[in-house]
């Protein structure tokens, strides 16, 4: 699956910059760096000492084209197992381009995106759960998210999934050992012992997709949609949410200009506050809140904040939006409750029924703060237990995790109807196969270049 | 000037990318940075081998923050002459910041832009002339105006200065030392000889001044304005003129959405080809072709690229475009040569009086290369002897050039009247004084502050 080629590619992202990266790695990348490299020092780089940072210049032919630092790192002990070459140079759009294309012309072909990565894969310096974690802490976000990745990236998954492959090997590997030796001094499988056996994998495999929706949001935020009525305080409460955590919004490259998406940052939880043109239209024109587009933005949210105003009596309108929200997560907030009270307690309780509710007044952080330990307790239970659990937030690993727990309930089911020990090892076999795609044992092609191609060029 | 403090700043381009680098310089770098860093090998990085890249982790105390590569590199053999340390992390926005931010929380202090680059000024690692090239290196759009950068990078303008200067101190010191020791056995200043070290010197001044306005087309490109009636082919002119080069316009970070900027790298130089909404209405309006938004893109251009049909016959709104273009220097298209000719020879005479023009149909590579030679032609005599002229590409160094011109300019005169020695020596003095202001010798405070503020952060 390792094609031979010396791959190529510029490493940091395009702007204007102090420094910019051409990363090289296979059989040549030293040889070609070479051939382009004048050190200013005595040693070429060829001859120079591995991962020793050596000063020089860039040439094409006669022709500077940059100052630079360089480093070579020999094979096996560098990212991709390959030798590695690094050329920092100035950032900008130019010298990088120029330099990438100086390798080109001496042999190296432009990597393909996530080809040092998947390179590092193939020859076994990270598992697949973790190559996926490098690009996910690249698409971060929100430290949270952040933090998920990194743990992933250090085998937390794997690790995970190394443990519940295990016990399913221990529990084949006695079935085939009642099979191929019944009369032989083993260790008998019962059904009592083996149905223990699958209760602790089939529990495991239950944790983590119960927090795959959990690991899911963390990774791509919650989307949510602030709705209510005009003038009951939406914009404000918006403002206050986006303080000066808008910085982070122009950050983010390929945030789309028709949909305006803002991003906030709660304690490390991301809201995806989507705007649709269509329900700003819906803030002009109360009677139409129940148009489609806005339906379908309440349909695709994870969480809505419903904002009612309690210093004007309840209308249809309001009514209108506790239907709508009726099926999906919400936080409901009372404003404007420093003002006179225009409904009672009665008419609070005919509205939402047994729905909990925030007062809130004017937006202020402490506001903010309680808004956000809402969130908390609604999605995860009050504290991330940031350290210790592991959240699986891919929608690949979910579903083999799925298709390991059918296998798993196949194999419950006969164990339940003490059925013969050859069909328990055909679906435990199922089981692992499911997990071994998941770290990338048992994964296709296909799958591989799916993965890789979410990358950006030069990983 | 420098004060003490040691210094951070995230030294790549913001957005999801493989690597991002936070770098450090400064007394206290190589010990904030082993703070944080914990190695998978046995050498922490304060007893690191000098430039050699490590391989672990940085942390916030427990809290793992990124697997990263980190070198030191001591001074005085960097690039800001301080301690330096350089720290490769996960692209995207999180992991910068937060190791950014450790840095910060472990006493450094954020550095203000070019700080580095003041820094290597300051300790007398560049003059001011390299400093200023390695932000126009950065920002460059195009490879010609990279390639000015690189030679001015390199030295090239601060040895024509030096060499300018050197003159100017030995007429200095001749008239000096005729003043102080008359009677002695010195070389004489006679006026002739003075004559022709001023003569030298003027010439030399003259022609950085000439080639300035060239060198800052080079750097900020050849601002274009296609001129021309409503379906004369401006937009087939256009779309040939970009052709695949629309790629680079999405890269430059900064294009104001409000005026439409297209960029054409033509063989290396910069076309930039402005679309106002302003002129984009005169095209649907002929008889408004003359509204002052045209006017004035007219007059704010380099170059006016004129298109007419040749096979309609001319009309008042053409004879109106050729007056627009009387002053400005233009390339005149007669377009639609491939059709029947609707004009003569003498009806173009009539039109165009002397000019020149070039006979264009379909817009085709070949007729874009004839366009392309011409604009070389009236803006650069024909070919760019780009390894050997020295391009002054900015404002400050043309203002110091133009004022030590004009005291030339009094010495010559004081020479042709034959004045007292003491007063050259002043002029002298001054010419001295504005040639150490671009290698920033002589430059104030201020200045520096306004140089570097130009600059990124990071760099």
């Amino acid at each position: 699956m390792i094609n031979n080629e010396t791959i190529s590619a510029i490493s940091t992202a395009t702007g204007e910059a102090g420094i910019g990266i051409v990363r090289m790695s296979g059989d040549r990348a030293i040889e070609i760096a070479n051939n382009i490299f004048k050190p200013i020092g005595k040693k070429s780089l060829d001859i120079s000492e591995n991962r020793k940072l050596l000063y020089g210049h860039i040439y094409d032919g006669s022709k500077l084209v940059d100052e630079v630092l360089i480093v070579k790192m020999e094979a096996p002990h560098t990212y991709t197992r390959e030798d590695v070459v690094e050329i920092y140079c100035h950032g900008g759009i130019i010298s990088v381009r120029k330099i990438l294309n100086l390798t080109l012309d001496r042999g190296a072909v432009i990597a393909e995106p996530g080809e040092f990565t998947k390179r590092a894969f193939l020859n076994g310096r990270l598992d697949l759960t973790q190559a996926e974690a490098v690009i996910d802490l690249i698409k971060s976000k929100s430290e949270i998210s952040y933090d998920v990745s990194i743990r992933q990236l250090e085998g937390s998954l794997s690790g995970k999934i190394e443990e519940i492959r295990e016990r399913v090997m221990a529990m084949t590997a006695l079935i085939v050992a009642n099979i191929d030796f019944p009369e032989d001094e083993i260790v008998e499988a019962t059904y009592k012992s083996l149905d223990e056996d699958a209760n602790y994998i089939m529990d495991n495999l239950n944790e983590l997709i119960e927090n795959a929706n959990r690991g899911k949001l963390l990774r791509d935020g919650i989307n949510t949609v602030i709705l209510g009525k005009p003038n009951v305080g939406k914009s404000s409460l918006l403002n206050g949410l986006l303080r000066d955590e808008r910085a982070i919004v122009t950050d983010i490259p390929g945030t789309t200009r028709d949909v305006i998406t803002d991003y906030v940052n709660l304690d490390g939880i991301l809201l995806k506050i989507t705007d649709t043109a269509g329900i700003r239209d819906t803030e002009d024109k109360v009677e139409k809140i129940g148009v489609d587009l806005a339906k379908k933005s309440i349909e695709d949210s994870d969480l809505i904040i419903a904002i009612f105003d309690s210093s004007r009596p309840f209308d249809d309108d309001d009514r209108e939006i506790i239907k709508l929200i009726e099926s999906k997560k919400s936080i409901v907030l009372m404003n404007k409750a420093d003002l006179k009270r225009a409904v009672s307690e009665e008419d609070i309780k005919d509205l939402l029924g047994d729905r909990n509710y925030l007062n809130i007044s004017v937006v202020s952080q402490g506001e903010i703060l309680k808004i956000e330990d809402e969130i908390k307790e609604l999605f995860f239970g009050g504290e991330i237990k940031e350290s210790s659990d592991i959240y699986v937030n891919n929608l690949r690993h979910v579903r083999a995790l799925k298709k390991a727990r059918d296998s798993m309930y196949e194999v419950k089911k006969d164990i339940k109807n003490e059925m013969f020990l050859d069909l328990l090892e055909v679906n435990l076999e199922d089981v692992l196969s499911s997990l071994g795609e998941i770290t990338g044992q048992t994964t296709t092609e296909d799958v591989l270049d799916k993965v890789f191609s979410e990358f950006c060029i030069g990983k």
